[in-house]
C-alpha cells in the first residue's frame, strides 16, 4: 500500500531548495535567490511558495520571472493564489494570463474582485477575451467551467493522409491531446479518433472506417465530481464536452481532473476536522484563528449540552464520586466507534458506493458490528471497573451503558451522514460533530441514568 | 469548489443499475441479470460489485462474462478483489490474466497465497510469465512494481517518415502512449518524442532534431507517493522508468497514478479514524468488528488514563458537584482544536509542504492561533459558567484551563504528527488519538488542579 508519510525524494529536494532559497533571502542575497529560482520549473516554484510563510512568499514572488508568473499562478492552491493576486496590477495579471489555457484564466479571474477581473479582461486581446468570457458564463465546478476550447476537429469523410497533412500544416497540438474529434457539418460530435490509431493506420484509410463512434461525451453542465469519477472509471486521458444539441464545445484533460480527485479526497479529511480544504497551511494567525473559531463555537454548544446532561444528575454525582470519575469512558468509546463508521460512510458516499439499494444492509451490518464490539468492550471495561472500584453493580452499569452506546454509535454512524446528504448539508463537514455530540449525551444519560436507578 | 456530496449523475445511474440487477437476483431471474451485466463496461461492473453486500457479490461474479473477468478484477479495490479471487481456480485466474498489463497481473498475483500464484504463473505462457516474474521482483509500491514493460522505443538517427512506417507496421500502440522513447545502442534512455510532435513535423526531419532530450525519468526504485507527486506537479500522461544504468526498463501511465493519488488522500481520512484505507464498506460483520476493535482497544487505554486523572482528584469532585458537571468541557474543546491542527499538519506532510525549514514558523503560528482562540473561548465559557453556577472563581478557573489547553493543543497538533513521522510511525494513524488523550488529560488536570487549589 501507498504510505504517504514516507520520506519522499522529490519533496526532500524541494525542501533543500526551499532551505537554500530562504537562506539566500535571510542573508539579503536576492540576486542569488533569483538565480536559484530561474533554474526551477514553474510547478516547483509554486510548491516552494505554498511551503513558505506569508512574508517570504511575497519576496519570492517579486523574484520570479514575470513570463513564468502565469504558469506559477495556475499551480497554486486557491488561498495562496488569492494572497498573491490581490497585490498584482491588472496589467501584470493580463500579461501573466498570456499563453495560459482558457479554463485556467477563467479560474484565476473568478477569484479576483469583479472590478479587477473586468480590468484584466479589458487588457486582453479580443479573441482571448471572448473565450474567457464564455468559460466564465458556466458555473466554476461544471464541465463548462473546466473545459478548454482549443479542440482539434476533423471530418469523417477524409483519409488519414489528409489528416496528417492538416496536422503538419497546423503545427503543434494542444497539451494532452490523445484524440481528434470527428464532427459533422453542424459541429455535432460523431466520434473520435485516437492519435495512436491515427499513427498505426495506413494513410489511404478513411477516418469513418477507423474512428470510435461511441457517443460518450461529457455534457457541458455535468458537475466536476461526476466528471472525476467518469475519468477515473474509464481511464480517460481527455474527453469531449458537448452542449444540449450534442455540439462539440470543448475538451477536458486528465491534469485538471487529477486536481479534483485529490481535492475531493482531501475535502473529506479536512471537513471532518471542520477545516476548509483550501485552507492554507501557512495562513496568517488571525485568519486561521477566525476560520477555526466557527467550529470551536459549535463544539462549545455541544460541550455545554453534554454538561447540562451531567447537571441533571447532580444529586447522583454528589452521592458517589466514582461515578464522576468513570463518566467520561462511555461517551469517549461511543465517539471513537461512531466516527469509524462515519469515516467509512463518508468515503462510501463520496465514491458512490452507498445508495438506497444498500443502505439498509449497511445499517444492519454496522449495528451488528456495534453489538460485537459492544460485548467485547463492555466485558473488558466492566471487569476493570469491578476490579478497580470493587463494586459489581457499578461494573454491570458501565458495561450496559457501553453496550448501548456502541450499538447506537453504529446506527447513527450510518444514518447521520446519509441524512445530512439527503438534506443537502455536506456530510463530511457536519457528521463527525453531530455524531460525537449525540453519543456523548446518550452515553452519559444511559450511564448516569442507570447509576441513579440502581446505585443511589 | 468541488463538493463530492452532490448527487452525481453517473453514480445515480450505477445505483439504478444496481437496483435493477439486485431485483433480478432477488427474483431468481439470473438470465435477466446476466443480460444486464453483458451490456455494462468492466469498470461499471467493478463498481457494482464494490457497492454490493458480500453474498450478492459472489452471485454477480458467477454471472459475469469470463472473458471480462480480468478487466473487472483490475478495477476492484484490494479487499473486494481478494474475496473473489480466493474462490477462483488457478486455471480460471490464468485465463483472466490474458491480455492484462504486466503490472496489473503482478498486482493481482501479489494478493494471492504464494502456492496459488505459483500455480497461476505455471499456467501462463513463457514470455508473459517472464515479464510478470520480473515485475514481481520489485517492491509492490515502487516504480518497478507499478510499471508496464510494453514500451515503444526508437533510435535518434532515423527520420520521422521511418518512425511512421515502423509504427504502421507494428500496428497498435499500448494504452496511454503519449510519447515514444529514444534509446541508444545500449538501451539507455536519451530522450523522448511526443506523439503530438511526431504528428506535426515534416516527414524528412530527423528524430534527433525534434526529440526532447531532458533526462527526467523515474528511477526504478522510486516509491509510489513520490511518483504520484511528480506526475501531479509535472502534469505527465506517462513517464519512462530507468534502472541504475539509465537503461529504459518500463513506463508508468497516469491511470495507475490516479489511483495512488486518491488512495493517498483517502489514507489520511481513514487512518485518522483508525481504519485501513482498503477497508471494504461491505465487509462481513465479524471482519469489520475485528478490524475496528484494535482502535477501540487503544481508546479504552486512553479513556482509563483520563479516568485515573479524575480519580486523583476524587476529594475535590466529592466536595463540589459543579466541578464534575463542568469537567468535560475543557478536554472536549482541546480535542477539537488540536485535531484541526493535526488535520492541517497531516495534509501538509502528505503533500510535502512541511519540512525542517518551516516547522518552527508553523509551531509559532499554531500556538498563537491557540492563544487567540483561547482568549475568545475562555471568555465565552468563563462568562457562561459565572452566569450558570453563580461562582466567579469557578468561571476564572475554567477560563484559565481552557486558555492553557487550547495553546497546548496548538503546539501538540504540530509536534505530535511531525514526531511520529520522524520515528516512522504513520502520523495520520497515530496523531489524532495521541493528541486527544494528551489534551484530555492535560485539560482535566489543569481544571481539576486549579479547582483543588482555589475552591476546596
Amino acid at each position: 500500500m501507498a504510505e504517504n508519510y514516507e520520506a519522499e525524494q522529490s519533496n526532500q529536494q524541494t525542501h533543500q531548495m526551499l532551505q537554500e532559497v530562504s537562506d539566500a533571502l535571510d542573508n539579503g542575497m536576492f540576486l542569488h535567490a533569483r538565480h536559484l529560482l530561474k533554474d526551477m520549473e514553474p510547478e516547483d516554484i509554486a510548491h516552494l511558495l505554498e511551503a513558505s510563510p506569508p512574508k517570504s512568499r511575497l519576496v519570492l514572488w517579486q523574484l520570479t520571472n514575470p513570463d513564468e508568473q502565469g504558469k506559477i499562478l495556475e499551480e497554486l492552491s486557491e488561498d495562496v493564489k488569492d494572497g498573491i493576486m490581490v497585490r498584482m496590477h491588472p496589467s501584470q495579471l493580463a500579461a501573466a494570463t498570456e499563453g495560459m489555457d482558457t479554463d485556467d484564466v477563467a479560474y484565476l479571474l473568478r477569484s479576483l474582485p469583479n472590478q479587477v477581473s473586468q480590468n484584466v479582461l479589458a487588457q486582453m486581446d479580443a479573441q482571448d477575451r471572448a473565450r474567457v468570457e464564455q468559460a466564465l458564463s458556466y458555473p466554476e465546478d461544471s464541465a463548462g467551467g473546466m473545459m478548454n476550447t482549443d479542440v482539434v476537429t476533423i471530418h469523417s469523410d477524409v483519409t488519414i493522409d489528409v489528416v496528417l497533412r492538416y496536422l503538419r500544416m497546423r503545427g503543434g497540438l494542444p497539451k494532452a491531446t490523445d484524440a481528434l474529434y470527428v464532427v459533422d457539418e453542424n459541429s455535432r460530435l460523431v466520434g473520435s479518433l485516437l492519435i495512436t490509431t491515427l499513427l498505426t493506420t495506413q494513410p489511404d484509410t478513411e477516418v469513418l472506417v477507423i474512428m470510435d463512434n461511441s457517443d460518450e461525451a461529457i455534457p457541458v453542465e455535468m458537475d466536476d465530481s461526476s466528471i472525476a469519477s467518469l475519468f477515473e472509471r474509464r481511464n480517460w486521458i481527455s474527453a469531449p464536452v458537448v452542449d444540449k444539441q450534442h455540439q462539440l464545445v470543448g475538451r477536458i484533460t486528465i491534469d485538471d481532473v487529477v486536481d479534483i480527485i485529490r481535492e475531493n479526497a482531501e475535502h473529506s479529511m479536512m471537513s471532518m476536522a471542520g477545516l476548509d480544504d483550501e485552507e492554507d497551511t501557512f495562513a496568517p494567525v488571525f485568519k486561521s484563528a477566525r476560520n477555526r473559531s466557527i467550529w470551536l463555537g459549535a463544539n462549545v454548544l455541544a460541550a455545554l449540552a453534554t454538561a447540562s446532561v451531567s447537571n441533571l444528575f447532580e444529586c447522583t454525582l454528589n452521592q458517589m464520586t466514582a461515578i464522576a470519575v468513570l463518566m467520561t469512558i462511555v461517551p469517549s468509546m461511543g465517539g471513537v466507534a461512531g466516527n469509524q463508521t462515519v469515516a467509512l460512510v463518508i468515503r462510501g458516499l463520496a465514491v458512490g458506493h452507498i445508495g438506497d439499494s444498500n443502505t439498509r444492509w449497511l445499517l444492519t451490518k454496522e449495528a451488528l458490528v456495534g453489538v460485537l464490539n459492544g460485548i467485547v468492550w463492555a466485558c473488558v471495561i466492566g471487569g476493570i471497573v469491578v476490579l478497580w472500584k470493587g463494586n459489581w453493580m457499578l461494573g454491570c452499569i458501565i458495561a450496559s451503558a457501553m453496550m448501548a452506546n456502541l450499538i447506537i454509535a453504529g446506527i447513527l454512524g450510518v444514518t447521520v451522514p446519509i441524512m445530512f446528504k439527503k438534506i443537502k448539508i455536506d456530510p463530511a463537514l457536519a457528521s463527525g460533530m453531530a455524531l460525537t455530540s449525540i453519543t456523548d449525551m446518550v452515553g452519559l444519560s444511559v450511564f448516569l441514568g442507570l447509576a441513579t436507578l440502581f446505585l443511589v
